[in-house]
């Protein structure tokens, strides 16, 4: 357990997008050495021009020099890299991530992680509906929760060092199990986001000109980048489509109560 | 047309809410006199502390001062409300509303506003969730929409005081139809409110508490307060079935996406 008291140490996050981009700028500015793996030799360049790092390579082999290392990969990507990472990695590092679904993800990632390595599954609920590394911005996570996903086969002073980790970041974390966490970000996350799209579509362009501040900010969500929605919605689907039909019950009923003319709220 | 020539002259504002009381701010502002005007004594008290108004008044009959007067009222209470004004307002002043669907008070207004009098319909598409005069912030104005609903009896001369009045406001002027409006603002602001409190609903309390910023931005409408939600929702029902039933239809769009696994955006 040697590298989980080094922390701040040495971090390696692994792709360099907004949310690794703002994770790599606050480890920084908390003191942790921070490498930089991505596989677009621009994203390194970007994020080193940027003080987001220390040091940048496109090899997941560098994550070996870490005490922490964090996947921040595109979401359908996080599992197998996180493996191939886990196997890479020093014995008594951790290893964790920030997939908007844990389910899948930890069940991968608890099963292939190597003895000595430690997993726990993370996902840090940060970020607007940009991406990529000029993005970033630490600020970004301030305040938010960062959901922690152990499972019963986690080493508790992993757990511990995660939520210093956490609390350093300047974000609260908050202990699910992996399903229960896919259960209430499809309801708090995924289904705003679904429901944004939808308004979006559902509103011609001349009415859209003169909308006022609320239709700009219940559609400022569907402006997030729609690959990686696609993502989430395949790997929380039926949470999504329970969390979907609860929204269409409750609409059903204030459509019945504007029909007859009554309160709506 | 000798009071609209006098602009910012003296400006009778009636109800003294969250827009009215704006409205106040930015006038005095630039330089109006405005007289107040509110049935309850409290809120003239508050509007005054604020420095909203340069006087207060119970009596409708203060409107017989200005030059020109605008009914800030709760919407289901306009059409009464400025027809009375009209009544004691003097020849050649200009009278407009505030209300969130034009196409009654319009027919209303119009039927019985006095020879001399002119009325231009009018909706200030700005504001928050919050009510009453301590909400009251002119900034709330800065480069919103203005919307202006003429009919074809309206005098040019009062629609282009309407325009100058609306630029003076620090606001954006739009011409539109009422049953126009109706029909616009049914989608871009009925619509966001009523899929804001339908979301607020969805969603369980446990969930609520990890929500991100997209959760919370997306809620915030359906706390708005629910009196004057209703009055717009029966003033503007067909409408609003209209486009909740094209927002209906775009979430399934949605559902079967997901049910697929293709691109939901």
């Amino acid at each position: 357990m040697n590298a989980l008291g080094t922390f701040p140490g040495t971090v390696a996050i692994v792709g360099l997008g907004m949310v690794g981009g703002s994770l790599a700028l606050r480890l920084r500015e908390i003191g942790a050495r921070v490498i930089g793996i991505d596989i677009d030799r621009e994203t390194i360049a970007a994020a080193r021009a940027r003080g987001a790092i220390d040091s940048g390579s496109e090899d997941l082999g560098a994550a070996g020099e870490a005490d922490l290392v964090i996947i921040a990969t595109p979401l359908d990507r996080i599992a197998t890299v996180g493996v191939a990472a886990a196997r890479r990695m020093r014995a008594g590092a951790l290893l964790t991530d920030v997939g908007s679904v844990k389910a899948p993800i930890v069940a991968a990632l608890a099963a292939a992680v190597p003895d000595g390595v430690h997993f726990v599954g993370g996902h840090p609920m940060a970020g607007n509906e940009k991406q990529g590394i000029a993005a970033a911005d630490a600020s970004l996570l301030d305040d938010r929760v960062f959901v922690l996903t152990p499972t019963s086969r986690t080493a508790e002073v992993a757990l511990a060092t995660m939520r210093t980790v956490v609390m350093r970041l300047g974000m609260r974390p908050v202990v699910l199990d992996p399903l229960q966490h896919d259960e209430l970000v499809a309801q708090v996350s995924h289904l705003p986001y679904l429901v944004s799209v939808a308004l979006s579509r559902a509103v011609a362009d001349d009415a859209r000109s003169i909308g006022g501040p609320a239709m700009a900010e219940m559609t400022r969500a569907a402006r997030s980048p729609a690959p990686m929605w696609t993502a989430i919605c395949r790997a929380n689907r039926d949470a999504i489509l329970r969390a979907l039909a609860q929204f269409e019950h409750e609409l059903g009923r204030v459509r019945h109560g504007i029909e007859e003319g009554v309160l709506v709220q």
